[in-house]
């Protein structure tokens, strides 16, 4: 797949050697997104609505409560943009104006489309399933089709897309005697052992006993 | 200090039982954040950018490159939105289309002011440190004057603010036999130990020697 077409509004003009414009390393960083932060307009305010979000081949797919603001904004085909953000560290520098952040990111401007077809929008519930609990689907078996019905489905092309990644130390003191400790405080999401719900009589599926997904750090 | 007056933007209408509109829910997730996303409209278009922030009392701090968009746009007083998630769990029911998330988030409505008096500024940049590596300012001294010069701070005042948090697990299973397990797999950011910078030869500073801060869950 040919590299994302740097846009007017996708150009990185700060630190641009941070930019990224590969297909592959935005969808490493969306493979690994447990929430995406989707901003639009109306009336001239802009709203940021967190929404859970899943990649499916060159779209990401959102969904939500067909009321929702943003699902009857989104539907309509206004302009968005998605901003998705995984932490890696905290950079932690000799001079307290140079502590940052590692981190990766993608935005992606574009329109939504709401997908209503009945078996391509069971097929995408389904792709967030398999993007949150993967391989769980065939523990639960089939979606059934009130809920199908229940629940609206947009699509985003990637098409207008970014991603910015700071991945550097920081630099070691060598101004002061003695110097000033420089290194970076790595931050990682892990998933504790799975809680069963009040009630619960089942036991853990295999799918969940040494669960694991991108960006979850296996302990 | 009252509540937040919920208003015709920052009413929730989606599981309003989820709502909270007190100072001390709404602050105690804007001390776990590292990010927040910051929605602004620029021609019609939204952008939602990652930024840093702290609380500093009853106003967020945000701060960037005084020549970014973001920083541009937000100072002259544009609407702005500010959200801030944080996800405690994923929710796995018996039924796929039941999966849930657990999180906690804030959206915050209003307008930025720059902060350009030295003295405010300098008090500002210091709450980002203490912010994000409490107690850490005693090691490396106070700022330089040239860095604090340099940078662009924000504030926006904590006054059209809501919060909304999910925290219930799924209901268990009693209409299958054999039943399907319902739980929760929750979800934990921890820091894993300083790495120095490649040239350090200073030794790790009390501060970070067991590092901890709101949100992260020490090992």
């Amino acid at each position: 797949m040919p590299e994302f077409e740097p846009t007017d509004k996708s150009t990185l003009r700060q630190h641009p050697q941070r930019a990224r414009y590969d297909r592959e390393t935005v969808h490493a960083i969306l493979d690994e997104a447990l929430v995406c932060h989707v901003g639009f307009v109306q009336n001239g305010q802009p709203f940021v609505i967190p929404m859970n979000c899943a990649r499916d081949g060159e779209r990401l797919l959102l969904h939500g409560a067909p009321a929702s603001r943003v699902v009857r904004v989104l539907a309509t085909g206004a302009p968005v943009c998605i901003t998705i953000t995984l932490i890696d560290s905290l950079v932690v520098a000799a001079e307290a104006s140079h502590h940052a952040m590692n981190y990766r990111c993608v935005m992606i401007f574009g329109r939504a489309c709401e997908i209503t077809d009945p078996v391509e929008k069971r097929a995408a519930l389904v792709r967030f399933v398999e993007h949150f609990l993967p391989g769980h689907m065939e523990h639960t078996g089939p979606l059934r089709d009130a809920d199908v019905a229940a629940v609206a489905v947009l699509a985003i092309p990637l098409h207008e897309v970014s991603a910015k990644i700071r991945a550097v130390p920081p630099s070691p003191d060598t101004a002061r005697t003695p110097p000033r400790w420089a290194g970076q405080i790595p931050l990682r999401l892990i998933a504790l052992p799975p809680a069963p719900a009040p009630g619960n009589t089942a036991p853990l599926p295999l799918t969940l006993v040494s669960f694991t997904r991108p960006g979850l750090l296996s302990l």
